[in-house]
């Protein structure tokens, strides 16, 4: 299987991807690993290091930015590496991609670039939120699509639930609608249509899910528009480093304090890699027809290589194959 | 100041709010604190009790519960508690009313029975979120209107910019717009569409500002609609729980992290206490023509005591005739 992997994309481009890649191509020998970007600059990069025979260069002169807007950046910068890469899965040079890139900008690539399956009316951005009994929910779309409609929704939740049960063995999937209440009924327009749309679909649908109640864990597929998930996931990461803060200040204020925070270093420690992003490395573009993986804009190397590990796991276990299979029956 | 209070809204009614009236009664002389409820009950609930001579019970036959249809409930529970109070405000027998009782309700006795001020579209629940610094962010629309336009939301930063300067002596609000992402032209069509109209107001817009940044105290004022807001403000509900249980968990896993976490007791409480909500007491529904507060739906009598503070402040600085001076001229 071949992975390219968008080499300019993430707040620590390009080194963050090149040890990334590296990291991944030493591990997985059945992988073969693509870094798209500009040649000179990444050969340079890598001068000394060890770079494995499963691993190489595709050449890209052009730049996607963070402030880039998408759609207009995704089509004049034909020779960005997103959309180097995003084309090289269109004409089949490659079987998956990654990128740390501009959200707004990979969603644009995954539309115009890669297209999307026969029926999908909006591709999601499908991301993992940590929850207390670690098994995580499958929340979307969280940011990909800004306005959706409530058949937009209603797929989400087909989607979700698809994922959940080919690449995490999930057998009947928890699908739940984000809402402001649990009765059915509560909500916004948006909401209020989608809840019948949902029951609908050949899913689990287990109802409305609130905000607050998301961490304990009572859905597997959380289904949102993507201003509201961006809220949500958004909140939760803050929340957990506004804690962390707090908890680093008021551990430092007395002696006893500072003991306790000594003997409890192990346990802060875990808690705090249990709430890391990067841990769980990438989320999928649902929806398009190869498989398109977004990490997150602040990955180090580490996650990225995790963003390889998701990818090799979804391409063994046809993720792509199974949606298309299930919504337009080829 | 008459101050009317609902005393069957809320989780834990009548008791929290029967407590929290006669301690408020007690401590602060000049007002007049009146309980709406059913008489009978209200009265063999308070045998036995010191009532101070300015508390007072006001009859109120029925109750609306917190799964009841909003504008069903008040439409046709005429002598509902929390109607009965909103007649009292409109009549001018009381100055302002505390309801701990179903959003939505309190929402819809607000618009049909104490009525908007003059030019204000849709009134907006403004309620504190805690933040690093210990100011807090006033978030508005916090869940009384689930489908909002881009002017209400330029008028929620208008409103929320007087709450602050005239409620907390904030001199000049930074009003923030929650948002995907901080640079102008992201977002959704309504956030899109109300940043241009936020920079016409009469107020210190500090444009966008994301989820995660929210508790970090940069802006004053967070002006979002209320779906958003209600997701924003339950997610970080449900993360800080989930922390502190996730906390409580490692830190019993071995004898060195109990004692840790035993030296640790006295900043755990203060943390808790700082990310607690019955600690803010009670949210104003700007955009009435009297002052409407929303307690928390599991507000104790220690919150509902709060709530009385919080309102005799506001009544003190003559926040709703600001507000309506403001948007109307009179």
């Amino acid at each position: 299987m071949r992975i390219a992997i968008d080499a300019m994309g993430g707040d620590h481009a390009p080194q963050s991807n090149i040890d990334g890649a590296l990291a991944a191509a030493a591990e997985w020998k059945d992988v073969e690993i693509i870094l798209v970007g500009d040649q000179a600059r990444l050969e340079s990069l890598l001068s000394g290091r060890d770079v494995p025979s499963n691993f190489s260069i595709q050449h890209a002169s052009e730049v996607i930015h963070s402030e880039d807007e998408p759609v207009k950046a995704v089509r004049r910068k034909k020779d960005a590496s997103m959309v180097v890469a995003g084309r090289m899965l269109k004409e089949g040079r490659a079987d998956a991609m990654i990128s740390a890139g501009n959200t707004g900008a990979l969603m644009t690539t995954g539309l115009l670039v890669v297209g999307r399956i026969e029926g999908i009316e909006r591709p999601a951005l499908a991301a993992m939120i940590p929850t207390l009994d670690d098994v995580g929910v499958v929340a979307l779309d969280l940011g990909a699509n800004m306005d959706s409609k409530p058949q937009h929704l209603a797929q989400f939740g087909l989607m979700g639930s698809l994922y959940r049960q080919k690449v995490q063995g999930i057998a009947n999937p928890r699908v739940g609608l984000l809402n402001v209440g649990v009765e059915p009924g509560k909500g916004n327009e948006l909401t209020k249509d989608a809840f019948p749309l949902l029951q609908e679909m050949p899913i689990h649908f287990v109802g409305n899910v609130e905000a607050r109640d998301v961490m304990a864990g009572n859905c597997d597929v959380l289904v949102c528009d993507g201003f509201a998930g961006n809220i949500l996931l958004k909140s939760i990461e803050g929340t957990a480093g506004a804690m962390f803060s707090l908890l680093k200040e008021q551990f430092s204020q007395t002696f006893k304090s500072k003991m306790g925070a000594a003997l409890l270093m192990p346990q802060l420690k875990g808690l705090k890699k249990k709430l890391d992003y990067s841990e769980s490395g990438a989320a999928p573009l649902l929806g398009l027809s190869s498989l398109v993986m977004k990490s997150h804009g602040s990955s180090d190397g580490h996650a990225i290589k995790n963003a390889v590990k998701q990818t090799r796991i979804a391409l063994e276990n046809e993720l792509v194959p199974s949606i298309s299979k299930e919504i337009s029956g080829k």
